[in-house]
């Protein structure tokens, strides 16, 4: 992306958008150089060459910063087919785990150092729970209430349970260090809808 | 335990397994005041009042003996019915996961510092995960297995996927604070087998 932008006229676009993206670019440099808790908003600023209270004034907290840096590109949005609408059932879980897998693949070990971070510091883990972790539990119980009103999941099965199971086994494979790859996604959709 | 543990004669217990017990608890008090990080086998040795070599014999490395510390009480058994049998099936899970609760409500923290230690740490993680993670996904597979072969679950589900995702359950709770009770371990069973 660097070469093309530098060439671009920088007219039309907003100055405060190339702050927030240089300063997240610094952001993750330094988690991914000193972890969690050896970044702080002064170094992103200094490495950013912003100042600090234009990082204030947008994010309140170092553990806002630092998702946002971390989980800028991945979205909270279900994958789209190509026709634009999102696969449903079964075909979208698998779609939405090859989704997270893609993203793991990229950013599992910072994520896997901020799951690390929040264990010593429950703001953080409150600030990841609420804007990293909840979203993504709630798209898969969505999916699957939708799931359960068509009548392809058994009327006693608990779509937030279901959904946690799914989560549970993508944290407990990366934080053991084992592979998750598309077979396993499409072993998961396959268990989850028992088919 | 010290209390009575203090009047009994000293006569007949070996004085390397006295040496152990202040080793382990040594080595939990540190681990709770300073993280794995911040705990060295001299530190241990020190606080426990025996020689380094003494450590070293027994436990090679840090990770073996804060390992040993924090699971020593926990076993690697399934539970046991009154009458001496395990129990088998959908209440063996069962009661293979209220044992697990009864371990996390006492030891939760600790492990979760664990787990986050060995984010950072992958000669730790190898020996997190040989000692305390694939015994206990081992247990709930072969209970799976024995499971399927009487029928109780169908044959094209995996047991070993399942085991994952009961153990990714609890992570995934115990990681983002959130409570593990009774009625969950009975809705995973149930989950689990499809009643």
């Amino acid at each position: 992306m660097g070469g093309s932008e530098a060439r671009r006229p920088k007219a039309g676009r907003p100055p405060d958008r190339q702050a927030g993206r240089a300063v997240r670019q610094a952001a993750l440099q330094l988690m991914r150089e000193k972890g969690y808790a050896g970044v702080s908003i002064a170094a992103i600023a200094a490495r950013a060459g912003v100042a600090r209270q234009t990082l204030y004034n947008r994010w309140p907290t170092k553990a806002d910063l630092v998702l946002d840096a971390v989980f800028e590109e991945t979205g909270r949005n279900a994958p789209a087919l190509p026709g634009g609408a999102p696969p449903e059932g079964q075909a979208g879980l698998e779609a939405f785990l090859l989704q997270v897998l893609g993203h793991l693949q990229q950013d599992g070990d910072p994520l896997r150092a901020l799951i690390a971070a929040a264990q010593h510091d429950p703001v953080f883990r409150d600030a990841l729970r609420a804007r990293f972790v909840l979203p993504r539990e709630r798209i898969v119980t969505d999916l699957l209430i939708r799931a359960q009103a068509r009548g392809e999941i058994a009327a006693h099965r608990d779509p937030g349970l279901l959904s946690q199971l799914v989560h549970g086994i993508f944290w407990y494979r990366l934080l053991n260090g084992q592979e998750l790859d598309a077979a396993l996604a499409r072993e998961i959709a396959a268990e989850i809808f028992g088919r």
